[in-house]
């Protein structure tokens, strides 16, 4: 049986800075909404991505796809799911699923999906750091 | 021979604030650069958008991808080609190029696509309005 | 003695996606934290912001100012400690401080306030409902 | 009699993407605005303000103040009209008024100023290079 991909769970409310004139969230704030996910997947697997930053190793997304299922509201409360989907010695892939919570319920209101490559500070691509490769590994 | 679909091209400067820590622009921004593009491709074959609004219809993004080829950095002149893919009913697909231009030369980006719907206040898919379909169909 | 002002305080983690290329927290992202501290406020104090919007009430900043004493970086644990300073019949002030926390230390990052004043959906000045007057007031 | 400060005019499209839900510009997106106006004069008085950063000096905002007098809306014509107040040998002042352009008609929605002190990348404050202070003065 395959080991499961590491996942974890953050939940936070939209902000009003959020929305746009349609009285929905824009569409382009899901991102950071992933990014939000992905930062605490790596803390949880690893340490804080700032470390890695710090380390002079940088995540750059070079993909991205969102599916929009239902739209989320002003203090609706968030929850990203994130899963690591793939560690390359170069990359990593997440997924995300994004949903509304309400109480006992949740609402799926976006899927997504971004490659990530590792590259130094002058953007060339490097390879992960083995300890971060491990750590994100050692999880599978 | 089919015909060409619709494309413009609009141009702006990358703003500060835009950036990111990496010290190029941050990866969720181009979906509001793709934004302007469409914004200004609609404005050229039919009105501006906010007109469409202001019958009622408004045009969710349903489904998006980006892929990033170059990054971006604070005060490139940026270049967004938009073209209209695809007109149906209810909704309609654009896609784009983001460009960097250096005088006579350009250097590509960034390459995206968006699934639009067209909806009521509501949030309900209605049709598009037959007069902006043909505006959108007429120069295909 | 006078009645204390009502006060909260909120804290969430500095997102990598408010970062500019300075690698540190742009300044304009000082004003959704506000809004979350604001929001956090009223909550407590009344019920969501959101259902004043719901009563066709809404809040518009007049006026805001910003001291800006030390940069936030990302995935610093920021603290907003929002107080509201006035009530008047169509219109409210807050006061905000803004706190890095390293575990039992902070630091003073930046001070705000913001006037807001209460209007209709057609953008005209009116009277906050006197439940909402009276929840914001029962506090001082 | 005292010479004029300098002064300059940029003008854009407010984008969708910088709406919220109450159907006009949020407002903490006019501080970027502001940006792109004092971006603006910088180039005009000297070079890019990128070139700036790229000697090390970095300019930071330690104080901001802004009026909002009528709101801007989706696809409004925005002119940032912005002077150049103060210049000292660590820090700069600009003050910015914010129209919206109808035609011949202009309508004032806001007006700001912000406080600017030079800084390295350490953030320890630095004088401004002399050729810097001469080009922003010579035109005062």
């Amino acid at each position: 049986m395959p080991p499961q991909p590491p996942t974890c769970s953050v939940e936070f409310r939209a902000r009003y800075a959020e929305t746009d004139q349609m009285g929905i969230i824009y569409h382009a704030n899901y991102l950071p909404w992933c990014e939000i996910g992905r930062t605490d997947l790596i803390r949880r697997l690893w340490r804080s991505y700032a470390d890695l930053e710090a380390r002079g190793v940088l995540l750059a997304v070079t993909e991205a796809t969102l599916r929009y299922h239902a739209s989320a509201k002003y203090d609706d409360l968030i929850r990203v799911v994130t899963t690591l989907e793939q560690v390359r010695s170069r990359g990593v892939v997440f997924t995300y699923e994004i949903l509304r919570v309400d109480g006992e319920a949740t609402k799926r209101l976006a899927t997504a999906r971004t490659e990530l490559i590792s590259i130094d500070r002058g953007g060339t691509p490097v390879r992960l750091p083995p300890e971060v490769m491990a750590a994100f590994r050692g999880s599978e």
